[in-house]
């Protein structure tokens, strides 16, 4: 297992629910991660947070689970650290706090509304094959890098995730 | 003042910092919510949130605003109840939790996550000039009511908060 | 109902599973803190909670329930603005953060964690056969207020919000 | 670095300002739980929580910081992985409900709503010179284990979370 202290994390979202070509792509997401010596930080429940954290296991990284319930037993079986909030949804702003950079897979409406949270909190996102979203505003245009490949979509994470860091530190 | 007890309750979101324009829609709206006689719920702070306040007040409605600080001053002057809660943008899942349905101006990308929050939670949105929303897998295309006008979005809006508390009740 | 702009709030936190002699207490501080024209704030649910809501009610008040869950089905019948929060035993922390005083009556281990919070965030706290706590340093003994009766809390409890509200304003 | 799947976690609450005594004794209590292999949780701040870290990372231990601010820059320098929540004090909830047994060292106000937190989640509570609690009704008896020292505190703690971990299993 890589050493955790001040090395980079980086959040994975998406649904809970997916098919198997999502499943595979954030299944190869997680591995680059643990590749990068990245820390994985995601909502610690199934499909493509289950897929990253396994991808990243197989390739010795670390994975943390921010859950929506007070149960760590509602982690999936690829959870290391597992972190149960209690909160609900509400823990979506978290899984996008604890981060340094996000990568959006696919996704339903808990992914929409941290695609959300990230913009807020102004961490880098990386997208791939998941919501496009246009403000009424062109002043609000988001700025969401489109990655053709999980190795692309981790690359550019990664680099904005040190960036990121050194901004804020 | 109108009587709380069973009323609904209509969420109006959107952003901190908005035009002359977009402050008069959300002051219609605002309006628009205290006749129908439905208590408004929002994030208590300025902009679309201010502007809808006002508008309510001036009809004599009841405004609640649940604030992202733990100091009820940060409310803006039309909220009657000030709920801080010190939980930063989490907050915005309660600000959707707390209505029957939810009514979105313009907004940046606080209200994006609100959107996807409202989706979560299957709270009925309609939408005045609002972020375009597109998932990746179209079977998580969400449901939105665009209206045309302040009167039409809040007569829609009451009507839909109306079938939500039925069915949940 | 009495106009809530500006006035004060008081939380009432306490059981949900309260004996005879607790739920009449709990009642009476309702009807005098209605009496007094300040909102009633509580965490929405049954026993200590319900009782002082009911005593409110009844002497034409105005209550808030700021509730664990999600569903505001979940309310005391004698809640007017029920707030779900989704956020578990968190809301305990809004409970006390949405009030200018506390009134603790009798009460379980929330109700130990909600005079913590009281002490936290510095509000004024009025107790009625409630939790004894004693610091090993005598420098954080807490300041509680301890009340022979319902009256005297809720006269004691609102000199102390009144005061709250003009230092923090 | 210990292997942290499947490993017992933790908390470790006391105040964020603190005498040499009760520091020595907080890092003593971090030696003992890196040297049982167990994950440090605490609330990532200064006093009992830092001297609990520099001490587990002496012996080689892994940290978990979760912190009220939304920077985890706030962290002190002992954290390996820290998780801002944005949430303020309602951070208290999760700093107990991460772990599988707790540590109070002394403390104040914040230490007291977790102490109240531990017993409404049912977490095996251990104590070192912490608060004296007792509710106005015996039956809530709070069960808190007294220890003499932080050897003790943390094998009591550590056996306490081993049978904690295998009942919600």
């Amino acid at each position: 297992m890589n050493k955790p202290h001040d090395t980079i994390k980086i959040s994975v979202i998406g649904g809970s629910k997916v098919d198997t070509g999502i499943y595979k792509l954030a299944y190869e997401v997680g591995k680059e991660i643990a590749k990068s010596n990245a820390i994985l930080i995601c909502g610690g429940l199934t499909g493509t947070m289950e897929a990253a954290c396994k991808g990243a296991k197989e390739e010795g990284g670390l994975t943390i689970g921010i859950l929506p319930s007070d149960n760590e037993n509602d982690a999936n079986d690829y959870i290391d650290i597992k972190i149960p909030t209690g909160l609900g949804f509400a823990r979506n702003a978290l899984v996008i706090l604890s981060s340094h950079a996000v990568i959006a897979i696919d996704g339903s409406y808990g992914t929409l509304s941290e695609i959300g949270y990230a913009l807020t909190y102004e961490k880098p996102i990386v997208a791939l094959k998941t919501w496009q979203v246009r403000p009424y505003n062109s002043e609000n245009s988001p700025d969401i890098y489109r990655a053709k490949d999980p190795a692309e979509a981790v690359r550019v994470a990664v680099e904005k995730a040190v960036e990121y860091k050194n901004i804020v530190s």
